[in-house]
């Protein structure tokens, strides 16, 4: 099986496809005033070169099986509530985003969320349950929906075969647009996977704060859609964390068109193995430029656990190093300071026998081994500053109690994500 | 029931208890050599004006009982197994504490721990099962045990009814030297409680990166001591959070000379109430300076949770409150961005209905309702920015679910924390 990958159009990399993305002035004060009007914000090439979008439309040309994954705060944002009601009603046709308010804490927000699936469903002529919504932003702000209303019809206008604007349109702190899209070869057809996702701060395992959209025009049941989303995001985006805090608004979206023309896949076999390999390359990929993009970062921390008892206690014991403040300063000052790793194993929860680790630090810039059966080791300082000083630095911990592996991302802590996160209101 | 606060002496302060601190040269690199000698260093008052004490001793002249709680990490210093070694088979005569070195994560380090308590125990003249040993500073490095058999002796010389010297050696990246004393009334004799403590970052619930001795004169058997102890560190040190990572030295110890003459408390009653209030004021008061004095903090920030289902809720919001790296950024920069605390409540695991929360911010500065009911309520955000601009900022947050009540307590994320951080071990 071959994956190619980064091929081009994102989202709208797969059959059947479009995507668009506007600047309609959801984080504009006062608007809509009598100077302010949408023909003043969307027909203005002025304002549109000069602002990020803040609103994002993906189209299927036909009806698509979907399968999501949600947050498990408990304080879930409106948009959460209707997308679980229209997954349950219907096959779906398109997905409407904003960045610039979370719509979430507010009194009137699933009446929001449904206004915005509504005016998609007018201007697409389709239904409402059809559609999906997603917000991210400010929580507690009420939205203003009259922007996203003016929005949508000069979003139907400009849809495209390329996904850029959609996933500039869902950024809010990130500061790279992310997408991505491979193919493979399921029974002799071109299936093709494409995504986009936004997430930098407010980023935790189960889950991220983070909208994912993955389309594909595989031909899929609704039930088999499900079970590979779910098999891949325990190995992607819930092994991500940038801060701790897990989002209100989490959502992992994915839809399929069906015209790639393969047999459908209904059951588990060759196929479905091949469907979920890609799709976790394309979770994994996101998830590592997630994090790499996490707020302030400089680097991305992947750590990489083998030998763990069972995958459960290598997932713990991942994610607790790359959560570890205290490791993730150490990493933005390019210090060996292997003592926070062992620290992290050792609050985590896993069960592990702590004399029996061994901890290499690794990246381009070299390796260098700096613990072994839970104690230190001499090593070059010299040699560890080059290894940390680069742009990707793996922490390799080896277990001794069993062959089970996992692997978390995550990303230092500088004084960026304090100033980004000090003052994201205003 | 009145308890005398802030009385003077700190760990000192009760009957029968004297304390010392010198700068010893544990981090000094190359120790000892021909030209830098102990008494180069010990005897040299320039050296000892010029640096921070390192090496803390508390004794006292009688046989005291014991009790103490320690780290919850599975990487334990090995002072950690050597206080419970000793605390399992005999009284305790005194603390032999150092910073600068962990004495965590060596293969050597249970061998060199005992070698602390052998030099204090022959300075002293009392025997090595009868001293704790605690060491805070950098995890996986060799504690150097020369310096510190050198500056034994010279502690046991200096020992006097003042604890600062003590609490001054205790201190790693502190930037206050914390000790308090208190008196109450028990039986008719005034009983004493002193304490010290360190603590700045590495700090989380069960427990702190903290070494905390507490010193009284009240006869109390150890039974009722241990219990005495329990029952207040769930609502102080296990209420503390400054960045999440749980250390592998934890130590709470108390001792217990009897000498202020009381009765001894050998069960529950009105004098063991009377002990255990003055020693949760203790605990309280040491946590809040804690708290105030956290990595890198401009202020302290309480969260006070009320209406909880039970306690156990109540406390588990509150600390998910004060652990939320998004909240603590936006606490650093005045900003009442409130949504990051429903959204800490929601992620928490706290059986909670997060439609009926209000949250209300409060300082010196005056006080501001954000959010009722689960949703925003408008607010002058001039006040706001007013309440928590204050250097201790509370969080109200009350639940509708039931009666119990929790307070917590952490401080903001701030630059200097990352910067602290990013380059500790030099």
């Amino acid at each position: 099986m071959e994956i190619v990958k980064n091929i081009p159009g994102g989202v709208a990399a797969a059959k059947g496809f479009k995507a668009a993305g506007v600047y309609c002035g959801v984080k504009r004060a006062g608007y809509p005033t009598n100077t302010v009007t949408a023909a003043s914000i969307l027909a203005n090439e002025n304002i549109q070169r000069e602002h990020k979008p803040d609103l994002a439309l993906i189209v299927s040309e036909v009806p698509c099986t979907a399968a999501a994954v949600f947050t498990r705060n408990l304080v879930k944002g409106a948009p959460i509530v209707v997308c679980k009601d229209h997954l349950a009603k219907s096959k779906i046709r398109a997905i409407i985003a904003n960045s610039g308010n979370a719509n979430t804490c507010n009194f009137d927000g699933v009446e929001k969320a449904e206004a915005m699936c509504a005016a998609a469903a007018e201007a697409l002529g389709i239904n409402a349950e059809e559609v999906l919504v997603a917000s991210t932003g400010v929580i507690g702000q009420i939205l203003p929906i009259e922007p996203i209303q003016d929005g949508i019809p000069y979003l139907v206008k400009n849809l495209a075969a390329d996904g850029t604007k959609a996933a500039e349109a869902i950024m809010t702190t990130d500061t790279v647009c992310k997408q991505y899209a491979v193919q493979v070869t399921i029974g002799g057809q071109t299936v093709t996977i494409g995504a986009m996702t936004k997430g930098s701060g407010m980023i935790h395992p189960n889950m991220a704060t983070m909208l994912a959209f993955v389309t594909t025009d595989c031909a899929i049941s609704s039930e088999m859609l499900d079970k590979a989303l779910r098999s891949v995001v325990g190995d992607s985006f819930n092994m991500l964390s940038v801060d701790g805090d897990t989002s209100t608004n989490d959502t992992l979206a994915i839809i399929a068109s069906g015209l790639a023309g393969n047999d459908e896949i209904a059951a588990e076999g060759e196929d479905f193995d091949i469907f979920v390999a890609a799709l976790l390359d394309v979770c994994v990929y996101l998830t590592r430029m997630m994090a790499k993009d996490g707020e302030g970062a400089t680097k991305l921390i992947e750590c990489a656990v083998k030998g763990g008892a069972t995958v459960a206690d290598a997932k713990t014991v991942a994610k607790s190093v790359i959560c570890s403040p205290l490791l993730k300063s150490a990493m933005f000052g390019c210090d060996a300071n292997w003592g926070r790793v062992l620290c992290a194993i050792g609050y985590s929860g896993a069960n592990t026998d702590v004399t029996k680790i061994d901890v290499t630090f690794r990246s381009a810039g070299g390796e260098v081994t700096v613990c072994q059966n839970g104690a230190g080791v001499p090593f070059s300082e010299e040699i560890a500053k080059e290894v940390l000083s680069a742009d990707e630095v793996i922490v390799d911990v080896t277990l001794r109690d069993g062959d089970a592996a996992a692997t978390a991302w995550g990303c230092d802590l500088t004084y960026d994500y304090v100033k980004i996160n000090g003052d994201y209101r205003t």
